[in-house]
């Protein structure tokens, strides 16, 4: 077998074989394929797309090329959550402690963010001191202790992954479905899970732009699965304006402990109770939606989410006195207005563009060693649907040291980043139903 | 620019600029874009293809990378000629010759084969002591001297073309026609030639399948030449049966050198002819086609074409004797005739499966670093519409020391290479009229 044979095989639109995409994954693994087969067959795979088995396949390689976690003394149903990537999606955050009250287990390892804003790992180090690197045995024993832990990756969990989304993305070969699957899917059950949630995102704030497209690799997953025998369940929502009100490291984090205290976004709300409603019923503590949502409720009403969310805050080491005390949080000395210039409804905000704003004002990196301003963001004080007088503010830009450039253009951006009209908009269906 | 963007561009078929182009390829060169962008770049070009302008843009991209050959002190009218690939091609090796003895200059710089069987380079190495690698000083004073020489290619010409051609070797992206098109013409244009003459072969035994596809890469090359204000003419010509009788490194000299001594196999002058002419018109020796042929004809005739073949042996060093005297030669001490085995029509003549006899047999090689045995070769006895006997001799296969599994597989390989039919098959029309 010959890497070049295999890339003219992919190239003509042919399906691999098992033993072919074996033979890719290890020999690139072991260096006896180079980066530039590599980046072609990848290139010829973006252009000719693979099977489902083939995806299964690739997801499989991945898997096998690392580590791979075994909770199962502590518990047989570990759960995972993965968001496509929304802008403001704060919902690991809510949603762990939600489910650990309700005795749910979560193994999460989390990535830090690249592109508009932090990820999850980035949000929870703008706590004081909460410390997102932990060993195996801390993890596990916290996992064990708390119900929950949360942890920056391990580098040994797939690493045939990690080596080619690092090639995917300085060869324009990010964009493929099966190829995002095989990434996704490998990661959530190297890393132990028993029950995975996806929330796949589609809007002019995702990267997918369609709910076809949406739906298509949400297919591709939870198929993926099936013939790799991991159940995986999908929530297919919307991703047109910002989720909740909060964007930004420390300000989402705030968003967070303000939901968990009971006061929620509505579709932050509506989101998070749907992928809880999955965990609960994969995970048996529950059988049906309704009687799911009412546990959610519950435990957000008695605070024994938020209670978990500070115990998980002191497992890692972090200033649980955030949860009362936000003046403890780094949040952007500067605070701008950006306001409405007439009446109106707001019938538009773009998130794209707002996370590009909050970016420019510092909440986001564009290479992994560029530093983050965790008290960088923004606050939404209106959303779309909700009506506007002139001077009325619409969003508050919080920031720090930011160029002048740089800021000129956030304002810039921030300011066309919302669209009035005189009639009341229909209302953005959040949750995607087939 | 960053490379990304311009591989992302290429990806999403959006036609690049000329500054584009060039910061690929510079920066390429320079080792500033690795060869996985690069090969990812020339994959989604493989499935976008290159506008005629990028194409021109690439090719003169590719001449700029390196040294430009100058012999206008010498002619204004350089002449130069490439085929694509045919099996049993060996019209280089009596066109050189004609041309000479007309007057016409040629400063040939020529690649060994890879693949099949030898290259021209491979073929004159063939005869003993032949000297194919030419400084600079001799290449120009031969040329100036004998109007003719033939060396193995500078490695200051194209070099962008070089180091792009061996990734495209390994990662399948070798069938684009603008890549061949750039590759061929800026070797060509570098090379220092005023007479471009192009021989585009399609068919089984070629590297193109059909007269559509030889005639979009001849107009593609035309156009590139037209756009680098270098005219180049085009002959499609048919690759269905190997060229003359003679396929393997020495045998195909003996065939030129019986050529030019008026013992002329029917395609190989008809293609050779052609070729000629329209190098002639295009350096104002004769004004038109029949003129033409009946100088080719008188040269060869005349016998001053063999001469200038002997001149340019005994110019690069070679053993001029081997004209008269065969023996000189090594040609396989074993010989195995393969015979008809029923009464027929040669309906078919397999160029490709004889070519892959022949290498069999050790006339070609798969990797630069191979040898190859001047002595392996094959004789066809019959061509397409002759007529067969039973056990009379279709081809005879020349070897020197062959694994016995290698034999056994050329034989196989040439006793299926033929079909015998009870009609006579139509002719092949040999040179494509549009």
């Amino acid at each position: 077998m010959r890497a070049v044979d295999l890339i003219q095989k992919k190239k003509e639109g042919k399906e691999h074989t098992k033993e072919e995409i074996y033979f890719l994954i290890e020999n690139y693994m072991q260096g006896k394929i180079e980066d530039y087969q590599m980046s072609a067959w990848l290139m010829a795979v973006c252009f000719r797309g693979l099977s489902d088995l083939e995806t299964a396949y690739l997801t499989k390689s991945f898997i096998d090329s690392g580590d791979i976690l075994d909770f199962s003394s502590i518990s047989d149903c570990i759960a995972d959550k993965h968001s496509t990537g929304g802008v403001g999606d704060k919902v690991t955050l809510v949603l762990i402690p939600i489910l650990a009250s309700l005795g749910v287990y979560s193994a999460k390892l989390s990535g830090r963010g690249l592109g508009f804003t932090g990820g999850t790992i980035d949000k929870l180090e703008s706590i004081p001191n909460f410390k997102v690197e932990l060993t195996n045995e801390e993890f596990y024993s916290q996992i064990r202790d708390v119900k929950a832990a949360i942890s920056s990756q391990s580098p040994n969990l797939t690493p045939a992954d990690g080596k080619i989304y690092a090639l995917r993305d300085v060869t324009a070969t990010v964009d493929n479905k099966s190829l995002i699957a095989a990434s996704v899917v490998s990661k959530k059950i190297a890393s132990g899970a028993d029950s995975i949630v996806l929330d796949v995102k589609y809007g002019s704030g995702a990267f997918l732009k369609t709910p076809k497209e949406a739906q298509e690799l949400a297919q591709l997953m939870i198929k993926t699965g099936n013939l790799l025998n991991k159940k995986i369940d999908v929530v297919i929502s919307s991703m047109e304006q910002p989720l909740g009100y909060n964007i930004g490291n420390s300000l989402e984090v705030i968003e967070s402990i303000e939901f968990l205290k009971g006061n929620c976004a509505p579709d932050l709300y509506e989101i998070t109770r749907e992928l809880a409603a999955k965990t609960l019923i994969n995970c048996y503590i529950t059988t049906n939606k309704k009687m799911a949502f009412e546990l959610v409720d519950e435990v957000i009403k008695n605070h024994s989410a938020l209670e978990k969310f500070q115990e998980i805050i002191k497992a890692q080491g972090g200033n649980t006195n955030v949860i009362k005390d936000y003046s403890l949080f780094n949040i952007g000395k500067n605070k701008m207005e950006i306001k409405a210039f007439k009446t109106g409804f707001i019938s538009k905000l773009k998130a794209i563009d707002i996370a590009h704003c909050a970016k420019l004002l510092g909440a986001g990196r564009d290479k992994k060693s560029d530093s983050i301003d965790y008290g960088a963001g923004i606050v939404l004080k209106k959303k779309v649907a909700d009506f506007t007088k002139p001077n009325e503010t619409i969003m508050e830009l919080y920031y720090n040291d930011v160029e002048q450039s740089k800021l000129d253009e956030a304002v810039r951006i921030a300011q066309n980043s919302f669209i009035l009209s005189d009639s009341k908009p229909d209302k953005l269906e959040l949750i995607y139903k087939n």
